[in-house]
């Protein structure tokens, strides 16, 4: 039985994988940082040893090392060739596209013909995709980093900043909300699907997550069958975010996380089995928890750091003295943009929750 | 305020206070074993300068130490003078009395006139309260080791077994149910009270726990009114539970536990705030949460070691398979009859849950 499950990684989402992981009895051991260095590597090895199963919270990790492991017979969740792929943006767009699944219209910088200029490759993108696209990192980008819209693009290029290879670009898609499904794969290839829920990004950086999504039912639906026929395409166990844009009749892929993500923070409380306690039944081989709501709308807000300097709690006082609010800290220090913690709030409606989360975040002094 | 949470004694309670305080931002230290013994004695002290308030998880612990400690201005949560009182059961009884609460008739083993002898003294109690009684040790038993029938008591008696003066008797209460009303007292003596749960030992310990109490109106309202009166008596910040019978009209008051109690344990999932989590409230000076349910009935079923070895979780699978079922396990190597973890089912009707909470627990090879 694989009750000896060790994390690659040991940020927020590993403390809470952590703590949903304790109750259950699970032994956990974290690899922290990610084994994207030579010593980490030797870490890697040693978590495995210790470990029944080794399973990530951040996905900015060198998936050879964790091939090498599952090579040497270490069971790794989910598959070190799905997250290698998924690192790769342009590599899981092509994917996605190959498979019929909606995507934005993309492109390689690839040399076309014998023009192997950067002008020419950028003016065969252009020809492809016209000027409203979004210029991408290809590997390690988060959080909007290594983003760029055209005009900034050529300027960075000019200066020598960037190289094509490394980049992709896409065309910008014309939303009406951004969208997140959380799904899990459990070891046998059964799925359970989290209600849609929608996202609200400031700055690039995630700011509130609320659910029921306020999207029609052809929307709804088509998220749920896109996520669906995502994760039957995906290799291993674990737990997934795919996040979407929400269109005219359907939604676009916008991009996966192999991994629990910051969409799921409500399922703590929200649903009857959390994303982090689904993710532990996923890679430990346990059959998956129902994913049903326990109430009728949950908005859950971010809390970033303002200033460099240690978390306080003040105003937490004022937070818990609210209906239904529940506070996670993430024992970080603060420091700007850091995301130091989250509130959840469960209501009869999304506006409610929402405005309640905006309320008790604005309590709290960080 | 007070973030850094001590608590005394390191069994599963604390291991679930400690769950429960990490994600709203507490720093939690644990003292083990109990202050009992000089060397406790000292880590008392480092514990009380490692916290902002210490509080416990035990009762059968040196409530002198911590009086001392809150003499010397740390703070201690709840008081260690109803720690005291809550301890010699006797004065429990007396004290629960003296303010009209409903409990058992009782009697100590005190000399009627000048009769000091042990047959004088045992017979003035029978003379009291009969034969139909259960003779107490007054500190320091639980699970009902150190209670005796009166056959039973008079036998270890004439073997010299038994000292009169540690001793206390009362009349056995014809109930028809076990009952435990689970309540928090904050630190503005704000009271939240759990709805009543109906609780079933085996070999005097607790086997099964669940809510709502399948009792007359009349007698959850008697419940309810009786913890309301008894917390609003005792000192300081904390959950308490209120164990009692039912009986025709109404309640008894059985004992107060001045902790957190395994007849709560199934508000983690079934309540808006965990027992747990509200004790943490309570003692640090945060609001209390709600005590609302959050499905109409809940059952909790308590997992006892069977033989002397390490705990394994075979079997696991199959609990987690059932419909909002919850397994917890408290990391301690299974001895007969330890408790080394419960599961909670949520359902619609208490023998429903009940029903799946049997059938969960004959899953598990313990």
């Amino acid at each position: 039985m694989r009750d000896r499950i060790g994390i690659v990684g040991g940020g927020q989402l590993g403390r809470m994988l952590t703590l949903a992981a304790k109750p259950l009895g699970f032994h956990v051991t974290v690899l922290d940082p990610g084994v994207d260095c030579p010593a980490a590597q030797v870490g890697a090895a040693q978590l495995a040893a210790r470990s029944d199963v080794v399973t990530w919270e951040i996905e900015h990790i060198d998936a050879a090392t964790l091939q090498a492991l599952q090579e040497d017979g270490h069971p790794v969740e989910p598959s070190p060739a799905t997250l290698a792929m998924i690192q790769d943006k342009l590599e899981q767009k092509r994917f996605l596209a190959r498979h019929g699944l909606p995507v934005a219209e993309h492109a390689g910088f690839d040399a076309v013909g014998d023009d192997e200029s950067v002008e020419g490759r950028v003016r065969a993108v252009v020809e492809r995709l016209g000027r409203d696209i979004i210029v991408k990192t290809r590997t390690g980008g988060y959080d909007g980093r290594g983003n760029f819209r055209f005009d900034r693009f050529t300027e960075r290029l000019a200066e020598g900043a960037l190289d094509l290879d490394d980049l992709y670009a896409e065309r910008i898609v014309p939303f009406t909300q951004e969208l997140s499904v959380v799904a899990a794969r459990g070891s046998h290839g059964d799925l359970a699907v989290y209600p849609t829920a929608e996202t609200v990004h400031v700055d690039n950086i995630c700011h509130t997550v609320t659910t029921p999504a306020r999207i029609s039912a052809g929307q709804e639906a088509a998220a749920r069958e896109v996520a669906h026929e995502t994760l039957q395409l995906l290799g291993g166990a674990g737990v997934f975010a795919i996040e979407m844009f929400a269109v005219e009749g359907g939604v676009v892929i916008n991009e996966i996380a192999p991994r629990v993500h910051n969409s799921g923070h409500h399922t703590i409380e929200a649903n009857v089995t959390s994303q982090f306690e689904q993710h532990i039944r996923a890679v430990s081989g346990m059959p998956l928890g129902s994913t049903e709501s326990r109430a009728p709308a949950a908005a859950m807000i971010n809390v970033l750091g303002r200033r460099d300097e240690p978390l306080t709690l003040e105003g937490l006082e004022r937070v818990l003295a609210m209906p239904d609010t529940h506070a996670h800290f993430y024992g970080k220090s603060c420091q700007p943009k850091r995301k130091v913690g989250h509130i959840t709030v469960l209501g009869d409606s999304v506006e409610d929750a929402l405005r309640r989360a905006e309320q008790a975040r604005g309590e709290l002094a960080i």
